[in-house]
């Protein structure tokens, strides 16, 4: 098989990691025989300092003639001055604009080897198995207006939540679809006591529902969600939600398994190119120290094998060299603890390819 | 001193809850000296049951003679097919915009004894101390429009975050007084990454921070929020944000300590009357079982005493009859570990007014 793949590094740790997952994927071409061609492009605040823009078109044309995006981590203080439309972030939201990625994908995963590094006592977190799907178009992010008002000679704000019901639609429907080859069970977040937009939301999963007779649904507002997922993050299979809750939930799961250095997300369109990342931000306190953890962005790669390129068993040979690696004791700062073994981010990255 | 207060127990376990509210300040009222008085009114389901109305004018009239509000709660599940403005939580919505309410403060505290109960490890959340006060009159849920619209042919749905400047400021000028008596650090919670009015809320933030030198002033996004509070809840003092962020952020703060059943909120205004309420919500399915933790109401009376009367004494007196039937071992059910002594509601509530 031959495979474009797009890599856009990005900020901080981004180049890093980004790295260890495409040395990690050559290791699989040649293993399994496979052509993986890299090219690289710009987004973040690199991407402002080299040409003036978070996302320059030539990156955005990379991308759409590419089979997949691999993107590493946007952001750093150094850019917080810069006016907003220049920043780091707008990289971010513009090529998920750009490339219509309408669902983010975030799974939850209990690493029994990574049991001690979890904030959450060990009988709630163990065997979580939690897939959140986040839509990523529409919300607060892009709602207009977004702008100061002047209201009764007084200072004012205001800012937009506007969906279209097909945006619903379809990452509901998605949602229902992952549920059914997994756990059975979608929860719908909402706040359908105080906003008509979550009223939309509640009609069409219910709509949804009745397509999917072997799918439960269950609705949950979202100041609930945020305390069962820490008071019962096992009673989840799939959750559902929208841009702007569903940024501030799947952050929330990610800590809960203490492995956030070992999350991978992708994100989703209808016609493709899809986007890989791990789900960590780009750290740039620790950046260019070779001390960052490599697998979140290793395993976002096997995601990409998996759902991009239908190369399960490719997928399964990283996933599997990972676990190997963590059964060694090998771990990087982060995800350190007693009688483990510290290694660097090359050194990590050089195990798992040594167990490919 | 004589004081009238409006009770509003509302629905489910409200009833309960407020009663034992009711009796231990009348415990205080008989050992100190003063003179409560207690003046019913209906709020939620069961208002719009008797009246028709989820918050009867009357109801406001009441809370509007009185000194201070002690609310139970309100919803349930049979209210959930009700066109929306005739729903319970209409009237909470109502009642903070009728005694215009702006900041609800929930204070997390770490019971030594309740240790068992936390979803946490020991190690973190230990000794956690964090006051969350949420803006609780602007955004989401009272900006217009508010409503389904067609757009290109397509149905579509839009809300609107609205908020005044001064509505701002007064809710972090109130952090920041709060925070002066404490730990000396606020951390205000935006997403100035993409939101206008977050823009807004950290300039107010950094102009109200000038005139409290002592104070430190950390801005934090509220993703990494939702992170940090089970990553690193000691790292709190006093949190401040807007009001749909502050419904989410301070439910999951609520479970972290694993002593929901034991929080208790106030809700103020700029000239009072105050409102007082349980954390916990009217959980239909226990109603009239006499098992519910009166002990959130109660601590709720007991801040009733401290912010609206000024009775320090008194209130100290209340907080340290829960410490010691707690130490006593004594648990209703949803705080209930082995070795402890089951209690009813009622007993419960005997045992607090025995201590006082
Ligand atoms: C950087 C920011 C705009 C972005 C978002 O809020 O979507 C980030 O938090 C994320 O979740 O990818
Ligand atoms: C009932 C609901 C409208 C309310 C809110 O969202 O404010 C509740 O969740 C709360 O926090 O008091």
């Amino acid at each position: 098989m031959k495979k474009q793949i797009a890599v856009l590094p990005g900020d901080g740790i981004g180049k890093e990691v980004t790295k260890g997952a495409v040395d990690v994927l050559q290791a699989i071409g040649d293993r399994f025989g496979h052509q993986f061609e890299f090219a690289y492009g710009h987004i973040g605040g690199v991407a402002y300092e080299v040409t003036g823009s978070p996302l320059p078109d030539e990156t955005v044309e990379l991308c759409k003639q590419s089979d997949a995006v691999l993107l590493g981590a946007v952001g750093g203080p150094k850019y917080d001055t810069l006016p907003v439309h220049l920043r780091p972030e707008r990289g971010l939201l513009k090529i998920r604009k750009e490339l219509d990625l309408y669902a983010n994908l975030r799974p939850t995963t209990f690493y029994a080897s990574l049991a001690d590094s979890s904030p959450l006592r060990k009988e709630i977190i163990q065997d979580v198995d939690m897939l959140m799907v986040r839509e990523l178009t529409g919300g607060l992010y892009f709602g207009k207006p977004s702008e100061r008002r002047t209201v009764d000679e007084k200072e004012a704000v205001v800012d937009t939540l506007f969906y279209k019901r097909e945006e619903m639609l379809r990452v509901i429907e998605l949602a229902f679809q992952l549920a059914d080859k997994r756990g059975k069970k979608v929860t719908s977040v909402d706040k359908a006591n105080v906003l008509e937009s979550s009223r939309m939301w509640r009609e069409v999963a219910e709509e949804v529902a009745k397509r999917y007779p072997e799918v439960k649904l269950e609705h949950m507002l979202v100041d609930n969600a945020a305390m069962q997922l820490i008071k019962n993050p096992k009673s989840f299979d799939v959750v559902v939600t929208e841009n702007l809750f569903g940024d501030i939930l799947s952050d929330e799961a990610s800590v809960l398994t203490g492995s956030l250095g070992m999350l991978p997300s992708s994100s989703l369109s209808e016609n493709g190119p899809y986007l890989y990342e791990p789900i960590h931000g780009s750290a740039p306190d620790i950046e260019g120290k070779n001390i960052a953890n490599p697998l979140a962005a290793i395993l976002s790669a096997a995601m990409m094998l998996r759902v991009s390129f239908g190369l399960e068993e490719e997928a399964a040979a990283v996933e599997k060299a990972v676990d190997e690696v963590l059964n060694a004791g090998l771990r990087t700062k982060d995800i350190l603890s007693e009688g483990k073994k510290a290694v660097s981010t090359s050194e990590m990255v050089a195990e798992v390819k040594a167990c490919i």
